[in-house]
Protein backbone atom coordinates (compact mmCIF):
# COMPACT_ATOMS: atom_id res chain seq x y z
CA UNK A 1 0.00 0.00 0.00
CA UNK A 2 1.20 3.13 -1.23
CA UNK A 3 0.96 6.02 1.32
CA UNK A 4 -2.87 7.95 1.11
CA UNK A 5 -3.18 11.45 1.09
CA UNK A 6 -6.58 13.67 0.58
CA UNK A 7 -8.54 16.73 0.39
CA UNK A 8 -11.81 18.19 0.28
CA UNK A 9 -12.98 20.52 -2.27
CA UNK A 10 -15.95 21.88 -3.30
CA UNK A 11 -17.60 22.00 -7.02
CA UNK A 12 -17.52 25.97 -7.71
CA UNK A 13 -20.44 27.12 -10.12
CA UNK A 14 -18.10 28.28 -12.69
CA UNK A 15 -16.56 24.70 -13.00
CA UNK A 16 -20.24 23.08 -13.41
CA UNK A 17 -21.47 21.78 -16.66
CA UNK A 18 -25.06 22.20 -17.86
CA UNK A 19 -25.86 18.66 -16.31
CA UNK A 20 -25.13 20.94 -13.22
CA UNK A 21 -22.35 18.28 -12.59
CA UNK A 22 -18.65 19.03 -12.55
CA UNK A 23 -16.62 19.64 -15.63
CA UNK A 24 -14.40 16.56 -15.53
CA UNK A 25 -11.56 18.44 -17.57
CA UNK A 26 -11.78 20.97 -14.50
CA UNK A 27 -11.95 17.67 -12.11
CA UNK A 28 -8.44 15.99 -13.54
CA UNK A 29 -7.00 19.35 -13.42
CA UNK A 30 -7.55 19.23 -9.74
CA UNK A 31 -6.43 15.76 -9.03
CA UNK A 32 -3.68 16.22 -10.81
CA UNK A 33 -3.19 19.50 -8.19
CA UNK A 34 -3.57 17.07 -5.26
CA UNK A 35 -0.98 14.72 -6.48
CA UNK A 36 1.42 17.18 -6.56
CA UNK A 37 0.15 18.53 -2.96
CA UNK A 38 1.21 15.06 -1.22
CA UNK A 39 4.01 15.59 -2.94
CA UNK A 40 5.22 18.49 -1.56
CA UNK A 41 3.73 17.20 1.95
CA UNK A 42 6.53 14.44 1.54
CA UNK A 43 9.21 16.67 0.32
CA UNK A 44 9.48 15.64 -2.99
CA UNK A 45 8.00 18.40 -4.81
CA UNK A 46 7.87 18.99 -8.50
CA UNK A 47 10.02 22.07 -8.28
CA UNK A 48 12.16 19.48 -5.93
CA UNK A 49 12.57 16.85 -9.24
CA UNK A 50 13.37 19.27 -11.48
CA UNK A 51 15.71 20.91 -9.38
CA UNK A 52 17.16 17.36 -8.90
CA UNK A 53 16.81 15.20 -11.53
CA UNK A 54 15.68 17.63 -14.01
CA UNK A 55 12.92 15.84 -15.00
CA UNK A 56 9.25 16.67 -14.82
CA UNK A 57 5.77 13.92 -14.25
CA UNK A 58 3.47 13.79 -16.93
CA UNK A 59 0.39 11.95 -17.58
CA UNK A 60 0.15 9.19 -20.06
CA UNK A 61 -2.93 7.24 -19.59
CA UNK A 62 -6.03 7.71 -17.64
CA UNK A 63 -8.71 4.68 -17.15
CA UNK A 64 -11.63 6.49 -14.93
CA UNK A 65 -14.80 5.08 -13.59
CA UNK A 66 -17.44 7.04 -13.16
CA UNK A 67 -20.79 5.75 -10.92
CA UNK A 68 -22.14 9.55 -10.87
CA UNK A 69 -20.39 12.75 -11.26
CA UNK A 70 -19.78 15.69 -8.58
CA UNK A 71 -22.46 17.86 -8.40
CA UNK A 72 -22.44 21.96 -7.94
CA UNK A 73 -21.43 22.84 -4.36
CA UNK A 74 -21.16 19.21 -3.59
CA UNK A 75 -18.02 18.71 -1.00
CA UNK A 76 -16.09 15.73 -2.07
CA UNK A 77 -12.96 14.17 -1.16
CA UNK A 78 -10.37 13.07 -3.14
CA UNK A 79 -8.07 10.86 -2.30
CA UNK A 80 -4.47 9.24 -4.03
CA UNK A 81 -2.32 7.22 -3.83
CA UNK A 82 1.19 5.77 -5.99
CA UNK A 83 -0.24 2.51 -5.86
CA UNK A 84 2.95 0.60 -7.92
CA UNK A 85 5.12 1.47 -10.40
CA UNK A 86 7.85 -0.27 -12.55
CA UNK A 87 10.84 0.88 -14.40
CA UNK A 88 9.49 3.65 -16.46
CA UNK A 89 5.89 3.65 -15.41
CA UNK A 90 4.01 5.00 -12.00
CA UNK A 91 0.42 4.03 -11.28
CA UNK A 92 -1.34 6.45 -9.38
CA UNK A 93 -4.85 6.34 -8.21
CA UNK A 94 -7.63 8.72 -7.49
CA UNK A 95 -10.88 7.94 -5.41
CA UNK A 96 -13.71 10.48 -5.65
CA UNK A 97 -16.18 10.24 -2.62
CA UNK A 98 -19.23 12.14 -2.33
CA UNK A 99 -20.55 14.16 -0.02
CA UNK A 100 -22.88 11.04 1.51
CA UNK A 101 -19.18 9.36 2.14
CA UNK A 102 -19.79 7.56 -0.81
CA UNK A 103 -16.93 6.67 -3.52
CA UNK A 104 -18.63 7.78 -6.80
CA UNK A 105 -15.27 7.74 -9.25
CA UNK A 106 -11.71 6.58 -9.96
CA UNK A 107 -9.12 8.11 -11.83
CA UNK A 108 -6.36 5.74 -12.32
CA UNK A 109 -3.42 7.29 -13.74
CA UNK A 110 -0.23 6.16 -15.70
CA UNK A 111 2.64 8.79 -15.06
CA UNK A 112 6.33 9.33 -16.30
CA UNK A 113 9.10 11.55 -15.82
CA UNK A 114 10.44 13.04 -18.65
CA UNK A 115 13.60 14.91 -19.10
CA UNK A 116 12.44 18.61 -19.06
CA UNK A 117 14.90 19.59 -21.76
CA UNK A 118 14.36 16.57 -24.50
CA UNK A 119 10.85 15.97 -23.46
CA UNK A 120 12.00 11.99 -23.51
CA UNK A 121 10.82 9.49 -20.85
CA UNK A 122 13.65 8.44 -18.31
CA UNK A 123 14.09 5.64 -15.61
CA UNK A 124 12.29 6.40 -12.18
CA UNK A 125 15.03 6.74 -9.77
CA UNK A 126 14.86 4.50 -6.92
CA UNK A 127 14.94 6.59 -4.10
CA UNK A 128 12.01 9.23 -5.39
CA UNK A 129 9.82 6.73 -5.98
CA UNK A 130 10.47 4.58 -2.80
CA UNK A 131 9.32 8.16 -0.94
CA UNK A 132 5.72 7.17 -1.51
CA UNK A 133 5.52 3.74 -0.46
CA UNK A 134 4.62 2.62 -4.04
CA UNK A 135 4.95 -1.75 -4.68
CA UNK A 136 7.24 -2.66 -7.33
CA UNK A 137 5.70 -4.22 -9.66
CA UNK A 138 7.06 -6.11 -13.26
CA UNK A 139 3.76 -6.09 -15.12
CA UNK A 140 3.21 -3.14 -17.45
CA UNK A 141 -0.02 -2.09 -17.33
CA UNK A 142 -1.91 -1.59 -21.25
CA UNK A 143 -4.72 0.12 -21.94
CA UNK A 144 -7.42 -0.76 -24.78
CA UNK A 145 -6.46 -1.04 -28.00
CA UNK A 146 -7.34 1.98 -29.84
CA UNK A 147 -8.05 1.49 -33.58
CA UNK A 148 -7.34 4.46 -35.70
CA UNK A 149 -10.48 5.62 -37.09
CA UNK A 150 -11.77 6.09 -40.36
CA UNK A 151 -14.30 7.93 -41.97
CA UNK A 152 -14.78 9.65 -38.62
CA UNK A 153 -16.90 13.12 -38.20
CA UNK A 154 -13.92 15.78 -38.01
CA UNK A 155 -13.84 19.00 -36.07
CA UNK A 156 -11.20 21.32 -36.79
CA UNK A 157 -9.50 23.02 -33.02
CA UNK A 158 -6.77 25.80 -32.72
CA UNK A 159 -4.78 25.41 -29.77
CA UNK A 160 -5.32 29.02 -27.55
CA UNK A 161 -3.20 31.54 -25.08
CA UNK A 162 -4.77 30.01 -22.49
CA UNK A 163 -4.48 26.17 -22.89
CA UNK A 164 -1.44 26.78 -22.32
CA UNK A 165 0.57 26.26 -18.64
CA UNK A 166 2.92 27.72 -16.65
CA UNK A 167 5.49 26.08 -18.93
CA UNK A 168 3.85 26.93 -22.18
CA UNK A 169 2.17 23.52 -22.75
CA UNK A 170 -1.04 22.31 -23.79
CA UNK A 171 -2.42 21.28 -20.31
CA UNK A 172 -3.72 18.00 -20.53
CA UNK A 173 -7.52 18.56 -19.18
CA UNK A 174 -7.70 20.61 -22.57
CA UNK A 175 -7.70 17.53 -25.08
CA UNK A 176 -11.25 16.71 -22.80
CA UNK A 177 -12.32 19.81 -24.48
CA UNK A 178 -11.80 18.98 -27.79
CA UNK A 179 -12.88 15.47 -27.15
CA UNK A 180 -16.64 16.51 -25.53
CA UNK A 181 -16.81 19.18 -28.17
CA UNK A 182 -17.73 17.05 -30.55
CA UNK A 183 -20.35 15.29 -29.33
CA UNK A 184 -23.71 16.21 -30.25
CA UNK A 185 -24.99 18.46 -27.00
CA UNK A 186 -28.71 16.67 -26.90
CA UNK A 187 -26.46 13.43 -26.31
CA UNK A 188 -24.27 15.28 -23.97
CA UNK A 189 -27.86 16.40 -22.08
CA UNK A 190 -28.53 13.42 -21.51
CA UNK A 191 -25.29 11.16 -20.68
CA UNK A 192 -22.58 10.74 -18.71
CA UNK A 193 -19.57 9.04 -18.96
CA UNK A 194 -19.45 5.69 -17.25
CA UNK A 195 -16.09 4.76 -18.46
CA UNK A 196 -13.32 6.85 -19.86
CA UNK A 197 -9.85 5.20 -21.46
CA UNK A 198 -7.76 8.49 -22.77
CA UNK A 199 -4.24 7.81 -23.84
CA UNK A 200 -1.78 10.84 -24.75
CA UNK A 201 0.62 9.61 -27.27
CA UNK A 202 2.49 13.25 -28.01
CA UNK A 203 2.21 16.91 -27.16
CA UNK A 204 0.50 19.40 -29.06
CA UNK A 205 1.85 23.05 -29.06
CA UNK A 206 0.89 26.63 -29.46
CA UNK A 207 -0.90 27.54 -32.89
CA UNK A 208 -1.19 24.30 -34.18
CA UNK A 209 -4.31 23.21 -36.33
CA UNK A 210 -6.04 20.00 -34.11
CA UNK A 211 -8.64 18.06 -35.70
CA UNK A 212 -10.93 16.43 -33.40
CA UNK A 213 -12.54 13.24 -34.84
CA UNK A 214 -15.69 11.18 -33.34
CA UNK A 215 -17.05 7.59 -33.86
CA UNK A 216 -20.14 7.70 -31.90
CA UNK A 217 -21.88 4.10 -31.87
CA UNK A 218 -24.14 2.11 -29.37
CA UNK A 219 -23.11 4.55 -26.60
CA UNK A 220 -19.52 3.94 -27.51
CA UNK A 221 -17.77 6.96 -28.15
CA UNK A 222 -14.11 6.36 -29.91
CA UNK A 223 -12.26 9.70 -30.41
CA UNK A 224 -8.58 10.72 -31.89
CA UNK A 225 -6.64 13.85 -31.59
CA UNK A 226 -4.28 15.02 -34.62
CA UNK A 227 -2.54 17.24 -35.67
CA UNK A 228 -0.83 17.07 -39.37
CA UNK A 229 -2.41 13.76 -39.78
CA UNK A 230 -0.22 12.55 -36.59
CA UNK A 231 -2.48 11.50 -33.42
CA UNK A 232 -1.89 12.89 -30.45
CA UNK A 233 -4.40 11.44 -28.32
CA UNK A 234 -6.94 8.52 -28.63
CA UNK A 235 -10.01 7.79 -26.26
CA UNK A 236 -12.76 5.41 -25.71
CA UNK A 237 -15.70 6.53 -23.37
CA UNK A 238 -18.61 4.50 -22.59
CA UNK A 239 -21.74 6.17 -21.92
CA UNK A 240 -24.39 5.57 -19.66
CA UNK A 241 -27.89 7.48 -20.19
CA UNK A 242 -28.67 10.54 -16.84
CA UNK A 243 -32.19 8.23 -16.03
CA UNK A 244 -30.97 5.01 -16.22
CA UNK A 245 -28.68 6.79 -13.30
CA UNK A 246 -31.82 7.44 -10.37
CA UNK B 1 -19.44 51.53 3.95
CA UNK B 2 -21.16 48.37 2.26
CA UNK B 3 -20.33 45.13 4.53
CA UNK B 4 -17.00 43.47 3.25
CA UNK B 5 -16.76 40.14 2.83
CA UNK B 6 -13.22 38.47 2.71
CA UNK B 7 -11.81 34.71 1.61
CA UNK B 8 -7.97 33.84 0.97
CA UNK B 9 -7.45 31.75 -2.41
CA UNK B 10 -4.10 29.97 -3.60
CA UNK B 11 -3.08 30.40 -7.12
CA UNK B 12 -3.55 26.78 -8.81
CA UNK B 13 -0.89 25.52 -11.06
CA UNK B 14 -3.87 24.51 -13.53
CA UNK B 15 -5.06 28.54 -13.74
CA UNK B 16 -1.27 30.17 -14.46
CA UNK B 17 -0.01 31.35 -17.63
CA UNK B 18 3.23 31.11 -19.30
CA UNK B 19 3.82 34.27 -17.13
CA UNK B 20 3.56 32.19 -14.35
CA UNK B 21 0.93 34.68 -13.71
CA UNK B 22 -3.44 33.80 -12.72
CA UNK B 23 -4.88 33.59 -15.95
CA UNK B 24 -7.50 36.41 -15.63
CA UNK B 25 -11.12 34.28 -16.97
CA UNK B 26 -9.97 32.51 -13.61
CA UNK B 27 -9.67 34.87 -11.42
CA UNK B 28 -13.09 36.75 -12.62
CA UNK B 29 -14.59 33.45 -12.25
CA UNK B 30 -13.52 33.09 -8.81
CA UNK B 31 -14.46 36.92 -7.86
CA UNK B 32 -18.41 36.54 -9.42
CA UNK B 33 -18.03 33.52 -6.58
CA UNK B 34 -16.96 35.11 -3.39
CA UNK B 35 -19.80 37.67 -4.23
CA UNK B 36 -21.87 35.01 -4.15
CA UNK B 37 -20.49 33.34 -1.06
CA UNK B 38 -21.46 36.85 0.32
CA UNK B 39 -24.97 37.07 -0.58
CA UNK B 40 -25.45 33.58 0.83
CA UNK B 41 -23.80 34.29 4.15
CA UNK B 42 -26.10 37.25 4.56
CA UNK B 43 -29.25 35.15 3.70
CA UNK B 44 -29.67 36.07 0.50
CA UNK B 45 -28.10 33.51 -2.05
CA UNK B 46 -28.14 33.46 -5.60
CA UNK B 47 -30.93 30.49 -5.04
CA UNK B 48 -32.97 32.89 -2.86
CA UNK B 49 -33.29 35.35 -5.26
CA UNK B 50 -34.13 33.19 -7.78
CA UNK B 51 -36.88 31.41 -6.09
CA UNK B 52 -37.78 35.19 -4.15
CA UNK B 53 -38.15 37.37 -7.55
CA UNK B 54 -37.44 34.88 -10.55
CA UNK B 55 -34.26 36.82 -10.78
CA UNK B 56 -30.43 36.48 -11.29
CA UNK B 57 -27.74 38.97 -11.18
CA UNK B 58 -25.27 39.43 -13.89
CA UNK B 59 -22.47 41.57 -14.37
CA UNK B 60 -22.28 44.06 -17.00
CA UNK B 61 -19.35 45.90 -17.35
CA UNK B 62 -15.86 45.20 -15.48
CA UNK B 63 -13.49 47.83 -14.95
CA UNK B 64 -10.28 46.31 -13.81
CA UNK B 65 -6.99 48.20 -12.16
CA UNK B 66 -3.56 46.47 -11.82
CA UNK B 67 -0.10 46.72 -10.12
CA UNK B 68 0.76 43.09 -10.72
CA UNK B 69 -1.08 39.99 -11.26
CA UNK B 70 -1.37 36.82 -8.63
CA UNK B 71 1.47 34.51 -9.26
CA UNK B 72 1.30 30.94 -9.39
CA UNK B 73 1.01 29.66 -5.66
CA UNK B 74 0.56 32.95 -4.20
CA UNK B 75 -2.31 33.11 -1.19
CA UNK B 76 -4.50 36.17 -2.10
CA UNK B 77 -6.87 37.87 -0.21
CA UNK B 78 -10.21 38.88 -2.30
CA UNK B 79 -12.42 41.26 -0.31
CA UNK B 80 -15.36 42.69 -1.49
CA UNK B 81 -17.62 44.84 -0.89
CA UNK B 82 -21.62 45.91 -2.45
CA UNK B 83 -20.45 49.87 -2.60
CA UNK B 84 -23.39 51.74 -4.05
CA UNK B 85 -26.26 51.49 -5.89
CA UNK B 86 -29.00 53.26 -8.05
CA UNK B 87 -32.22 51.94 -9.75
CA UNK B 88 -31.03 49.39 -11.99
CA UNK B 89 -27.47 49.40 -11.38
CA UNK B 90 -25.24 47.89 -8.27
CA UNK B 91 -21.75 48.68 -8.42
CA UNK B 92 -19.47 46.32 -6.83
CA UNK B 93 -15.62 45.74 -6.03
CA UNK B 94 -13.28 43.19 -5.32
CA UNK B 95 -9.77 44.15 -4.20
CA UNK B 96 -6.69 41.81 -4.41
CA UNK B 97 -4.26 41.89 -1.92
CA UNK B 98 -1.23 40.07 -2.64
CA UNK B 99 0.64 37.31 -0.09
CA UNK B 100 2.81 40.65 0.90
CA UNK B 101 -0.29 42.03 2.12
CA UNK B 102 0.00 44.99 -0.59
CA UNK B 103 -3.32 45.68 -2.78
CA UNK B 104 -2.31 44.86 -6.38
CA UNK B 105 -5.82 44.51 -8.26
CA UNK B 106 -8.85 46.48 -7.92
CA UNK B 107 -11.93 45.06 -9.90
CA UNK B 108 -14.75 47.13 -9.91
CA UNK B 109 -18.15 45.71 -11.44
CA UNK B 110 -21.50 46.87 -12.34
CA UNK B 111 -24.28 44.07 -11.62
CA UNK B 112 -27.87 44.21 -12.67
CA UNK B 113 -30.95 41.70 -11.90
CA UNK B 114 -32.64 40.08 -14.75
CA UNK B 115 -35.88 38.08 -15.41
CA UNK B 116 -34.85 34.68 -15.53
CA UNK B 117 -37.00 34.00 -18.13
CA UNK B 118 -37.43 37.21 -20.49
CA UNK B 119 -33.92 38.34 -19.81
CA UNK B 120 -35.26 41.99 -19.08
CA UNK B 121 -32.98 43.63 -16.63
CA UNK B 122 -35.63 44.41 -13.37
CA UNK B 123 -35.41 47.18 -10.60
CA UNK B 124 -33.35 46.42 -8.13
CA UNK B 125 -35.81 44.95 -4.83
CA UNK B 126 -34.90 47.69 -2.26
CA UNK B 127 -35.22 45.47 0.52
CA UNK B 128 -32.84 43.07 -0.75
CA UNK B 129 -29.89 45.51 -1.67
CA UNK B 130 -30.35 47.06 2.11
CA UNK B 131 -28.91 43.92 3.15
CA UNK B 132 -25.64 44.68 2.13
CA UNK B 133 -25.40 48.53 3.32
CA UNK B 134 -24.48 49.60 0.18
CA UNK B 135 -25.21 53.35 -0.50
CA UNK B 136 -28.16 54.55 -3.11
CA UNK B 137 -26.37 57.10 -5.05
CA UNK B 138 -28.39 59.02 -8.17
CA UNK B 139 -25.24 58.70 -10.42
CA UNK B 140 -25.51 56.58 -13.10
CA UNK B 141 -21.67 55.04 -13.62
CA UNK B 142 -20.55 55.30 -17.81
CA UNK B 143 -18.29 53.59 -18.76
CA UNK B 144 -15.37 54.12 -21.43
CA UNK B 145 -17.16 54.99 -25.04
CA UNK B 146 -16.01 52.14 -27.17
CA UNK B 147 -16.04 53.36 -30.73
CA UNK B 148 -17.39 50.19 -33.43
CA UNK B 149 -13.53 49.10 -34.68
CA UNK B 150 -13.65 48.86 -38.50
CA UNK B 151 -10.60 47.24 -40.42
CA UNK B 152 -9.75 45.37 -37.31
CA UNK B 153 -8.09 41.94 -37.46
CA UNK B 154 -10.72 39.11 -37.46
CA UNK B 155 -10.33 36.01 -35.88
CA UNK B 156 -13.55 33.20 -35.53
CA UNK B 157 -14.37 30.97 -32.36
CA UNK B 158 -16.98 28.77 -31.53
CA UNK B 159 -19.07 28.12 -28.18
CA UNK B 160 -17.93 25.02 -27.09
CA UNK B 161 -19.85 22.83 -24.85
CA UNK B 162 -17.73 23.51 -21.85
CA UNK B 163 -17.82 27.61 -22.79
CA UNK B 164 -21.60 26.97 -21.19
CA UNK B 165 -22.20 27.07 -17.52
CA UNK B 166 -24.97 25.31 -15.35
CA UNK B 167 -27.70 27.50 -16.67
CA UNK B 168 -26.68 26.95 -20.14
CA UNK B 169 -25.28 30.48 -20.66
CA UNK B 170 -21.50 30.90 -22.38
CA UNK B 171 -19.94 32.58 -18.97
CA UNK B 172 -18.98 36.12 -18.34
CA UNK B 173 -15.39 34.84 -18.00
CA UNK B 174 -15.04 33.27 -21.51
CA UNK B 175 -15.19 36.07 -23.41
CA UNK B 176 -11.79 37.40 -22.16
CA UNK B 177 -10.55 34.11 -23.84
CA UNK B 178 -11.72 35.39 -27.54
CA UNK B 179 -10.33 38.88 -26.27
CA UNK B 180 -6.61 37.44 -25.61
CA UNK B 181 -6.66 35.10 -28.13
CA UNK B 182 -5.92 37.14 -30.70
CA UNK B 183 -3.09 39.38 -29.64
CA UNK B 184 0.25 38.33 -30.27
CA UNK B 185 1.69 35.84 -27.97
CA UNK B 186 4.98 37.52 -28.40
CA UNK B 187 3.12 40.25 -26.98
CA UNK B 188 1.36 38.57 -24.52
CA UNK B 189 4.41 37.15 -22.79
CA UNK B 190 6.30 40.75 -22.64
CA UNK B 191 3.19 42.23 -21.15
CA UNK B 192 0.47 43.06 -18.88
CA UNK B 193 -2.64 44.36 -18.88
CA UNK B 194 -2.66 47.56 -16.31
CA UNK B 195 -6.00 48.58 -16.98
CA UNK B 196 -9.11 46.75 -18.48
CA UNK B 197 -12.55 48.35 -19.59
CA UNK B 198 -15.26 45.52 -20.79
CA UNK B 199 -19.16 46.14 -21.59
CA UNK B 200 -21.11 43.21 -21.95
CA UNK B 201 -24.06 44.39 -24.60
CA UNK B 202 -26.08 40.95 -25.37
CA UNK B 203 -25.52 37.58 -24.44
CA UNK B 204 -24.22 34.78 -26.98
CA UNK B 205 -25.65 31.01 -27.50
CA UNK B 206 -24.40 27.92 -27.75
CA UNK B 207 -23.59 26.86 -31.25
CA UNK B 208 -22.55 30.94 -32.52
CA UNK B 209 -20.29 31.54 -34.49
CA UNK B 210 -18.21 34.26 -33.04
CA UNK B 211 -16.07 36.93 -34.20
CA UNK B 212 -13.08 38.31 -32.22
CA UNK B 213 -11.80 41.53 -33.73
CA UNK B 214 -8.54 43.79 -32.27
CA UNK B 215 -6.87 46.69 -33.36
CA UNK B 216 -3.44 47.17 -31.58
CA UNK B 217 -1.98 50.88 -31.52
CA UNK B 218 0.47 52.10 -28.46
CA UNK B 219 -0.08 49.30 -26.07
CA UNK B 220 -3.92 49.96 -26.29
CA UNK B 221 -6.05 46.78 -27.78
CA UNK B 222 -9.19 47.97 -28.66
CA UNK B 223 -11.81 44.53 -28.97
CA UNK B 224 -15.33 43.52 -30.01
CA UNK B 225 -17.07 40.59 -30.11
CA UNK B 226 -20.05 40.00 -32.42
CA UNK B 227 -22.15 36.96 -33.65
CA UNK B 228 -23.76 37.67 -37.17
CA UNK B 229 -22.37 41.01 -37.13
CA UNK B 230 -23.87 42.22 -34.11
CA UNK B 231 -21.96 43.37 -31.02
CA UNK B 232 -22.04 41.34 -27.78
CA UNK B 233 -19.10 42.94 -25.86
CA UNK B 234 -16.48 45.35 -26.53
CA UNK B 235 -12.83 46.46 -24.38
CA UNK B 236 -10.21 48.51 -24.15
CA UNK B 237 -7.27 47.32 -22.83
CA UNK B 238 -4.20 49.25 -21.85
CA UNK B 239 -1.03 47.11 -21.73
CA UNK B 240 2.57 47.52 -19.46
CA UNK B 241 5.83 46.17 -20.46
CA UNK B 242 6.49 43.54 -17.71
CA UNK B 243 9.71 44.61 -17.66
CA UNK B 244 8.84 48.07 -16.28
CA UNK B 245 7.00 46.21 -13.36
CA UNK B 246 10.15 45.58 -11.61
Amino acid sequence: MGKRYRITYEIPFYETDVNHCVKLPHLLSVALQVSGMQSAELGVSDQYVLDTYGLVWVITDYNISIERLPRFAEKITIETEARSYNKLFCYRDFDIFGQDGQKMMTIATTFVLIDFETRKVAPVPAELIAIYDSEFIKKIKRGPKYPVLENAAKTDYHVRYFDLDMNGHVNNSKYLDWIYDVMPIDFLKTHYPKHIDLKYVKEIHYGRDIVSEVLLEDRISRHQITTEGQINAQALIEWSAVSEEA
